[in-house]
C-alpha cells in the first residue's frame, strides 16, 4: 500500500514540474505575441481572443474537475501572463 | 508578420490543451492518493507535503514568471485538487 502511495507521489511531483514548464512556456509565447502585436501598433491584450481560448479549453474538458474550476484556474493563468506583458510595457517606458 | 502571429497563437492553443490535460491528470492522481490515505485512516490533506511540493517546484523555476506568481498559481491548483478530495468525502457521507 505504501509503495503505491510513494509511486503516486513521485508521479505527482513529475506532473508538477511538467506543469511548471508548460506555464513558463506559455508565458514565453504570450510575451512573444505581445511584442509582435506592439510592433504592429496593436494592443497586446485582447479580451475577445481570451474568451475564445477559454471556450475552446472548456469544450475539451472532461473532468475530474468542475468546469467552473477549470475556468477559474485558466483565468488565473491568463492573468499572470497579462502581468508579464504589462511588466515589459512598463520596462519599455522606463528606458 | 501575421503568419508569425497565427503560428504563435496555434502554439498557445496547443499549450492550453496540454495544460488542461495535465491539470486533470494531477486531479486524478490527487484523488487516488486521497482514497489510499483514507483507506489507511490518514487525513487526505497534508500541509507539510504541500509545502515540500511547492518548495520543489520553486527550486526548479527559471522564469519568465516571478517566483511569487508561480507560488500563487500552484496554490490555486493545489486548492482545486483539495476541493476534489472534499467533494468525494461529502459524497461518501451522503451514501
Amino acid at each position: 500500500m505504501n509503495n503505491q502511495l510513494d509511486s503516486l507521489r513521485d508521479e505527482l511531483d513529475q506532473v508538477n514540474i511538467q506543469l511548471l514548464e508548460l506555464i513558463n512556456k506559455r508565458g514565453q509565447l504570450v510575451k512573444e505575441l505581445g511584442d509582435i502585436k506592439k510592433a504592429q501598433g496593436m494592443k497586446a491584450y485582447d479580451p475577445e481572443r481570451e474568451r475564445d481560448m477559454l471556450n475552446h479549453i472548456v469544450e475539451q474538458h472532461q473532468g475530474p474537475f468542475e468546469y467552473s474550476t477549470i475556468e477559474h484556474l485558466f483565468k488565473e493563468i491568463f492573468k499572470a501572463a497579462k502581468e508579464l506583458q504589462e511588466d515589459d510595457y512598463h520596462k519599455t517606458l522606463l528606458v
